[in-house]
């Protein structure tokens, strides 16, 4: 699938038909992930894979906001490693590309993925740090879900003009 | 460009050619990053498009790591807009994800880029929203350099199995 595609067809999917998602087809979504940009290559990630249906049942309870997931083929918790960050305070954003090559992967394989959110809501972090006995220094970001999608995603896009400035902040970007 | 292809050779292009970079790439590329996953669809971002060299000179002098700035044919300056969060504290992966969009759109397009860190770094942040004129409400996330590269990138993975656990941490995903 061509790359632009894949970035305009990309939905939140929540919505799956109960068909498996295979070893391969998660493992490359993982290569995908990790092979993201990240501050000084420090790589300061993380990725859980849960079939467990006896853990992903309760988690709609630690996020009202997942509650596709006991629905879902997989599911992946990406987790930052503060260890191993060579530039202090850059994880988020490094495991946020990564998570976003991870969805696009998905959408490259025919699957449907959506990202729910865990940090930085500290309640959210604890809990889900318990259920899958996360060490101290690798704090949850957010748990994809993953499964094949009940419905075919359009093509969409969501520019908008007035988000654009032209070298200082509030100089309209003229591009007619 | 395939997908996986687009996502494996992605690398931090800081070699350009000096060719321009035209404004239908550079809406190509914005349009892939205002396309990306958003907390609650806030879309809390804005991008400064930058190609004033008095402006692109002074750079380097603010993030050490961006010494390939005034190489570039055209620099984008992405920001966090607080005002616009549907959930408080998201917005760095809001904006990370849309990064990760207009990075691979640079590859689709023939075009390399790399990522330059400005947030958290309050030095940095205070210093970029001074040069552009930033609002309080608007914190600047990252400078993207881009244009045509000067070599061309092989494909790469950085796949790392032991960065991949199963249903809790430590435990191995056995894959084969």
């Amino acid at each position: 699938m061509d790359i632009f595609t894949a970035i305009h067809s990309r939905r939140s999917v929540r919505a799956y038909t109960g068909e498996p998602v295979t070893t391969e087809e998660t493992r490359a979504m993982l290569d995908a992930a990790m092979t993201a940009p990240s501050a000084g290559n420090a790589r300061p990630w993380h990725f859980l894979v849960i079939d467990d249906p006896v853990s992903i049942a309760q988690i709609p309870s630690l996020n009202p906001y997942a509650g596709m997931a006991p629905a879902a083929a997989v599911c992946i918790l990406v987790c930052g490693d503060l260890s191993l960050e060579k530039y202090p305070g850059f994880w988020v954003q490094d495991c946020s590309a990564a998570i976003q090559n991870l969805l696009l992967a998905a959408v490259g394989l025919g699957l449907g993925a959506v990202w729910t959110g865990i940090h930085p809501l500290e309640d959210r972090v604890r809990a889900f740090a318990s259920l899958f006995a996360l060490p101290p220094n690798i704090v949850p970001l957010a748990l994809i879900a993953v499964g094949r999608p009940k419905k075919e995603q359009q093509r969409l896009s969501r520019y908008e003009e007035e988000k654009v400035h032209y070298n200082r902040y509030g100089q309209a970007w003229k591009v007619n």
